[in-house]
């Protein structure tokens, strides 16, 4: 793949310096329009001097290519093309593009441009670019598109067939017709089921007419998990009268589910999510990212550390302890993010609700006691042994293990379902927040316990 | 959603208990497989006492949804489903289901149920079954399904219609066909390239003959990334010789993603991964699926400590040193994993290569930098502030803070790119490991430079 594209890029290279157009036709009409994309992309990166290189190369591209070709581009490089448009171009080249493409392509751009695409669209197209603009960022309204096939139910499945046959080209997906009347949606035939079907018959006839729907508002996380679990190819979107206002199609879907895992990965590790991939963000933008968790969480480690100033006659009478506080941290904060994340990811996936609440705690709790109790035993021992046989030490840590790993347990567990019932993001409570939090209580725990078994006041 | 279930369930008990069959079925008949699935689970549990009434039930389901709501089922309630079968019933069931379906229902099951499986398949899908079943857990081959339609170059558009009319029924697809000669994959047309070809047209003057394919031993998540990058419906997948063996649809790509990010989330909290959900899995198996990596982490934990003894003369000397331990840990931790899990989201997603390494260890480098200069001036200044305007404390804060940062970025970036060189997975190189091998390189870092500072011998 890697030394593939290298080559081509060589040659693409040679064949624009010798103006051999023709064969850069050629070339490109064999490639896949995401490759062809991804290929522009490499081949001048951020070298804008190279305008008139890649507008020559993109009006070489076969013209029913162009608009998808242009989808799979970077944000730079497709703003560099609008301002190079004409109008005209800029026209014909919206005219082939679908809909909610060019709101994702409109969401990435400057104020001018995007005023320059809505001046170039059809009246249509602009009221329907604004609708979903209007959407909510999170919304289904926002990552439907409005291309879809409408059927009426006296219609005829051949009669269907030349609906499709009619208007088929502009549609993001034909393979779902949508039967609507007065523009509620009252139904939806496949075009297998029309296969299927006599020529004769009619759609009303044939078609689903309990339809499983989504509303402009819902959460477009809950409307992509639908496609996993009926995999359909797409999910139409119904205003509160249930008129039917647009489609998701499951190609956007799978998208939103890499996004929002993304987005969840970043977070669970104290990273404010970002759009841009990792080579496309900068250092000082990674820095910004990054900084502010930090900040937060180095705060709250300080507080744990004063609270420990306390204990300095425990340590200074028995440094030994001192050098068991990082297995106490670590095991507390190891076991509160197992706990959490796997929350999180059932909560992420719908596997848990918020009404299972006790259930999870209660089974994180039954999970904490046998984990606690094989490491303290593990552990006990271990100690004992390694260090002369010294009982009250290793009873000192057995107890604090087992109040820790049940403690960091019930954390880690509680704290997403609570988040998510405060409707914050449940992955905000993954493994840096929760170990902070874990050490504090662990520690104090440590401390304590030591001071009651060696009776230090 | 939720309590709809609820009431469902409820009416559909007391139809049972009242043997109103008739009901039942006009009930069932309105439900969306994947729903009716999730029905009859909620509805017995694991309460397999009421095994006649769940056999009712299914027997109730109309014909054509019946094995679609089958493959939507728990393993246990299959399983229970297929033994109370006759041989008959398990074989018209069988002849319904597609054969992707058939083998991801054979890999739950148990080898007597298996073996009456096969033994009740057509002698053509026992082949197809076990070839599947033959390729490597991970591979494209496993995840495939053979149902796709096939045409030929020569064909008129009207006869490849007609192909479609005949043998579409069992075909997983039929929007995607595939044309081949003596077995090899020579293009694809789709049935929308068909609707907007003349009739009269030969397929091979429309069909797309520089087709993106996958071998059958191709990583299965690699394949299903292909999805999200060509927004295809089905990737054909060829053998050796480039023949068409079988196709992957989207829906199989979608239930990989998410089976790949949640093995993920496991094995960055340290946890063992499981296909089985959060509540699935019975405390017992939770335990053995922490315990492992806890028991690891914790003896790595300890290697910290007993390293910590050594400095015994520098905490007794300085017990304050000793309060800020806890947030030295953390924040080397948390850097830490910032960088190893953006890494391994990148090398997941395919925009981080191994060949990248040492661009992604500068690019660390350059942002350990940034951070920690701001981590060490907020914290320098808090502590001269906060701690008796003790300039050499702040100072050692200081720099520890920025060795402990850097090194930490550095330590997250390398390890998840060794380990996938390694072919390892690269989650397995998340936080808690990454913060157990910084937390031992923080804390000999602090110790020294107090020790250096404070010459403390």
């Amino acid at each position: 793949m890697e030394t593939n594209m290298e080559n081509i890029i060589e040659t693409l290279n040679g064949l624009l310096s010798s103006r051999q157009y023709a064969k850069i036709r050629s070339l490109l009409e064999d490639s896949n329009p995401a490759d062809t994309a991804a290929l522009i992309d490499e081949l001048f990166g951020d070298d804008y001097e190279q305008e008139k290189n890649f507008l020559i190369l993109f009006r070489l591209l076969p013209k029913d290519d162009a608009a998808e070709v242009f989808t799979y581009m970077e944000p730079e490089m497709q703003e560099h093309l609008i301002s190079a448009f004409s109008d005209n171009e800029l026209r014909e080249f919206l005219s082939q593009s679908f809909i909610d493409d060019t709101v994702d392509i409109i969401e990435e751009m400057p104020a001018n441009v995007v005023s320059r695409i809505l001046a170039n669209s059809t009246t249509g197209a602009r009221k329907a670019i604004n609708e979903i603009l209007n959407y909510p960022k999170d919304s289904a309204g926002s990552i439907m598109t409005i291309e879809y096939i409408n059927l009426h139910k006296d219609m005829m499945v051949k009669e269907a067939f030349e609906t499709i046959r009619k208007v088929g080209i502009n549609k993001e997906t034909i393979y779902t017709c949508y039967v609507t009347e007065n523009r509620r949606l009252i139904g939806v035939v496949t075009v297998k089921q029309l296969f299927m079907a006599d020529e004769e018959a009619k759609i009303g006839d044939i078609m689903e007419s309990n339809v499983i729907t989504v509303d402009t508002t819902d959460d477009r996380e809950d409307v992509a998990r639908m496609f996993s679990k009926y995999d359909y190819l797409a999910i139409p979107v119904v205003d509160s009268g249930h008129r039917l206002v647009g489609i998701v199609t499951f190609d956007d879907a799978m998208d939103v589910i890499t996004e929002e895992n993304t987005e969840d990965f970043a977070r669970m590790a104290a990273v404010a999510p970002s759009d841009e991939s990792y080579f496309k963000t900068g250092v000082f933008k990674h820095m910004l990212n990054r900084i502010g968790w930090l900040c937060v969480l180095m705060i709250s480690a300080t507080i744990t550390g004063i609270l420990t100033e306390k204990y300095n006659a425990v340590f200074t009478a028995l440094p030994i302890l001192v050098s068991f506080m990082p297995m106490i941290m670590d095991t507390g904060g190891n076991c509160g993010s197992q706990s959490s994340v796997l929350v999180i990811r059932g909560l992420a996936l719908g596997e848990i609700e918020f009404v299972d609440f006790f259930k999870v705690v209660f089974k994180e709790f039954r999970i904490g006691i046998l984990v606690s109790s094989v490491l303290a035993l593990v552990n006990g021992i271990r100690i004992y042994i390694m260090n002369g046989h010294d009982i009250r030490l290793s009873i000192t840590l057995c107890i604090s293990i087992i109040f820790t790993v049940i403690l960091s347990k019930l954390i880690g567990a509680a704290l997403p379902m609570l988040a998510k019932k405060c409707r914050l993001d449940p992955a905000l409570m993954a493994t840096p927040l929760i170990s902070t939090i874990v050490d504090c209580c662990s520690l104090l725990i440590y401390f304590n316990v030591a001071m009651k078994i060696f009776n230090i006041a």
